[in-house]
């Protein structure tokens, strides 16, 4: 059968085709990037966590002020229709929440972002940007920081770029989030909840990690720690991926394996499935 | 003759109907606002000052490393080709410049944005709000924190708010720069070049400061100094707005006559057809 993830687009529950989502330019609302998203996996025409999805979705609405009409079960009715209309095994989801009178709600299909195994049992490089993202629990579109600390890190052949806070410490990635295991007592470093995106993988890692026996220690590495030997295994991590070990701090190398992620990875990859 | 501003837009040199004045919102540079933008105005189908925005959008393009292949010439052009299409007399003009391969230039007119007499005679009541915006030297459409911060501003019933950075100092409002004149001496305060927005409407205060015998200081007001009296005229500038005098800034009132802010209002004015 033809594949046809990317044909038809949903939009405020009318299913279109994708080359109707649309936003005009002269709304206000799209100007001044007041919007919130998410992004989330279809793994055998099942829509993974998304009730968690929704449930973060409207948080960012609350955290901005967004206000729509919106039901829980639109949301998911209206990922039911694009599923349906584009066929729809494995697929990256993205649920775009543009605000306004009225609100519009765009969600979209493109080919399920996948990586190489080579990134789990290698690891991934990064490099270390300069910023804090504004409003850090909410996602929004307000996205210019991570698309130039992304480019900054792509054009030097790196895979994500981790922000650096005005004090020092590693809160996020432009698209993860972060962990690092201290060398001194295995425990496990990320920073607190009001300080990032309430991640639904980062949720899931953190359950992991207590099942793996793994203490969690909610205080932010500070990139000066990482550069004294303090973390002996970081990893990142997202819907998309799961959870990725990082061999590379800019120019700071860490060695595989990376036992302890890839644990964390396999059990949060075989919840997918459970919702 | 009927009013047709709004009717067309210019994208990317051709004359569209204006509900085609769309972006894609699969378009990665649209989801990360990889974009900037200008708004002038068109006087006696005039459009004012036109190169130094052109001048300042490219600006913005370097800061953020947006490439684009369009030249002066074709922007001057297309400027021209919707005042022509909406045979516009007078008008506000947004020009947005969205990232990519290729990028895509957006031109659209809305009935100019003007304000009524009592807003120069009386005042504005502003509010402040605490926030930096990234990268101060660009016109991007990462403008989350200006809406949010706007439409407090506006639910308090106040017209703009004034955003005050970790040091506690004024460098602008959510559209306008900011200006203070010194109690102590009749200097007028604003923020250093590189800390907010090359101001089209800023450069010429400056001169018209100049030509009223006003010496400039180039340090941000601070929030204490205004509470502590240290300035006893405040105003706002914009294109839209030109100078435009500050009442209140929060409950801290200011009396007017505001002799100074309307002189240098009146020269700016006076400008706008020279170019």
């Amino acid at each position: 059968m033809m594949n046809t993830i990317g044909l038809h687009a949903v939009v405020n529950g009318k299913v279109v085709m994708a080359s109707e989502a649309v936003v005009p330019v002269t709304r206000r609302e799209v100007q001044y990037g007041f919007s919130v998203y998410e992004a989330l996996r279809i793994i055998k025409g099942h829509a993974v966590h998304l009730e968690d999805h929704i449930r973060r979705l409207n948080n960012s609405c609350r955290g901005i002020g967004l206000v729509h009409s919106i039901t829980e079960e639109d949301f998911v009715a209206w990922v039911g229709l694009l599923i349906e209309a584009d066929d729809i095994d494995d697929a990256t989801v993205r649920i775009l929440l543009v605000g306004g009178q009225p609100s519009i709600c765009y969600i979209t299909a493109a080919p399920l972002l996948t990586y190489p195994d080579s990134y789990y049992d290698g690891g991934i490089c990064t490099i270390t940007y300069e910023g804090e993202r504004f409003l850090p629990a909410c996602k929004t579109s307000n996205l210019l920081l991570n698309y130039l600390a992304l480019r900054k890190a792509n054009e030097a052949g790196a895979f994500e770029a981790l922000l650096v806070d005005r004090h020092g410490r590693i809160l996020e990635g432009t698209r993860s989030n972060f962990f690092a295991f201290s060398k001194a007592d295995g425990t496990l470093h990320t920073a607190a909840d009001e300080l990032v995106l309430e991640g639904i993988t980062r949720d899931r890692i953190l359950k992991a990690a207590a099942l793996d026996g793994i203490d969690v220690v909610f205080e932010p590495p500070r990139l000066s720690d990482i550069h004294a030997g303090k973390y002996d295994e970081l990893f990142i991590s997202s819907t998309s991926m799961g959870a990725m070990p990082v061999r590379k701090v800019d120019d700071l190398l860490f060695s595989d394996p990376f036992d302890r992620t890839q644990a964390i990875c396999r059990r949060i990859r075989s919840w997918e499935l459970d919702d």
